[in-house]
């Protein structure tokens, strides 16, 4: 079993997958220019016309091609190397929006992409190699070990505390509780996409997988887990300014899926202290890029439109103080209609 | 010899020379703002009150402390380690300013330090070890090298160019010139600078090396180029503004000087090429990390005096644009004379 050469196919699919998913937000965002020029109702304010408009359908095409090698990237590769590459995706639409859509790249936001492919660099270098799997009661083993059922337990109740007790209370004032469904929801999806993955990916190889009950047991898991993903990921960006909850999301489910990776896999087995911890700074770097990106994605138009105050205070501040956001929210959403009904329905 | 405990003495040294360096800054700028307070004239304005100060000279013998330390961490490790951690003193005075200062630290500025601190910790773990060295001679040889002498010559011929030709030209308008000639000059520094200090380390370790004239040889390149980039650096500093020359010096001279190690001490040989990636990548996360503080350091009170518009071009045009460099540097000395009296000074 050619490790190394896996490790190898999954990042590529890693990196093909950011650039198909980057360049998506890019066609979507022109299709809905484009409809909304040629019909004169945006989608924002009710209008469908966008669904008449094949730029659009080559956007979603181009998204569900980038998902797809993701999703094939992790049968190849361990999820410590294919989540965060994910990042690169912010990347190629930033820089697609700097030429293509004319929306300016911060300086900053410059430094923000070096950083990302800094950090992403690192890590890919000290990624552990994937271990051989050779049926899918291997991956059935791991799932069913006491350290990582204790994860899926935790995962479990504290959703259920979010989802029942946090989110009717606080749900629409608070950013980190929709976002932290999302993402505790999302660690389980990665791992049951990664055993339903790998598991395909033997049965393409000749040893049909299908014969065994848990492969379809993963399927289940996986389609579960995305469906409550998705549906609390359009709350968090139906309530919340998608400039907001991007980053926290992406801070919060990467780490997590990494943990979840860690503990069921056992990624790290194996690996020398120094690789991991190259691996954790690599990961902070590339949340730092992230994280620098987003921030000062509005930073131009919030200045030059003297928008810029509500940035001023520490991120930790903004991040918590939900009800401030909501003003900002409300605040930005004056200043730009247009963008924030496309925004608000989580089209771009 | 013990290779290992000589990374970490130099690991060490190095973190305590940041340490007392960043801590300078501020009881310097303490002290200047007492002088000031007690005498009612500033040091800008040609008061000399400060020397009459004794927390003024607390920070000078701390500066010096810590610019001890950092000489003493060359001679155990290498430069590619030492040089890059010299970014954690500009944490240390970010983080104390904050404190002490009350000059609030920026969201992005804190992101900068987090930065600083991951990618210094790539660069540790992936540092080479420094070679036994156990005579002055043998580090002539390394000094006289064809490589090595190569680069040398190219320093002295581009310095020449740039002090005899360009300097007189654009020195007052393009940045680049001054904090060019200082990092260049510096790299040398740095290289006779190891050189003099493993010397002295071998003499005291009781192999006197003051016999050798090359010892003598190295301790007067040490001083020739030392002086002459100290005395283009208060040029830089008295020309542009700190928190423009800071982060671009920074970034040359530590790319420079690792530059010249790597081929004087041939750090790179025997490295694994990952071992050499992650560093430069840990290399590229601290300098992005530097400019980040660096540039974040005046949003707050730019913003809030409305002065933010000069930050907002891309970096590129703000460091390569002298003119407009100079422009900005009237108008924020307009607004805050006695800051910029203080930073023409360089005394802080």
């Amino acid at each position: 079993m050619g490790s190394s050469t896996d490790n190898l196919k999954g990042f590529v699919l890693a990196l093909l997958s950011s650039g198909f998913v980057g360049a998506s937000f890019i066609i979507k965002k022109k299709g809905l220019r484009r409809a909304a020029a040629a019909s004169g109702v945006r989608a924002g304010v009710g209008g469908y016309s966008y669904l008449l408009e094949p730029l659009w359908w080559t956007g979603m095409i181009t998204m569900i091609v980038g998902e797809v090698a993701n999703f094939v990237a992790y049968a190849f590769a361990p999820a410590v190397l294919v989540t965060p590459l994910g990042a690169l995706s912010i990347i190629v639409s930033a820089v697609l929006a700097h030429f293509i859509l004319q929306e300016k790249l911060h300086a900053l936001g410059i430094l923000g992409c070096v950083m990302c492919i800094a950090g992403s660099v690192v890590i890919v270098i000290h990624a552990p190699q994937e271990r051989a799997i050779t049926s899918v009661q291997e991956i059935w083993n791991m799932a069913t070990q006491t350290a990582f059922l204790l994860y899926v337990a935790s995962v479990i109740v504290i959703v259920f505390v979010l989802v029942f007790h946090f989110a009717p209370l606080y749900g629409n004032s608070n950013v980190l509780i929709f976002t932290g469904i999302c993402s505790l929801m999302g660690s389980l999806s990665v791992m049951s996409v990664k055993a339903l993955g790998t598991s395909l990916k033997l049965t393409f190889e000749g040893t049909n997988q299908l014969i065994y009950p848990q492969t379809w047991y993963f399927m289940l898991v996986v389609v579960t887990c995305v469906i409550t993903q998705m549906n609390y990921l359009n709350k968090a960006l139906d309530t919340f300014n998608t400039a907001i909850v991007s980053p926290i999301y992406y801070v919060m489910f990467t780490t997590l899926t990494i943990v979840a990776s860690v503990i069921m896999f056992k990624d790290w087995d194996g690996q020398g202290l120094g690789s991991i911890i190259s691996e954790i700074c690599g990961f902070v770097v590339v949340l730092s890029g992230t994280i620098l990106l987003h921030v000062t994605k509005d930073f131009d138009r919030n200045a030059s439109r003297s928008l810029y105050a509500p940035l001023s205070p520490t991120l930790t501040t903004r991040l918590c103080s939900g009800n401030g956001e909501m003003l900002k929210h409300v605040v930005e959403d004056a200043a730009y209609p247009e963008d924030a009904c496309l925004r608000r329905q989580g089209l771009y």
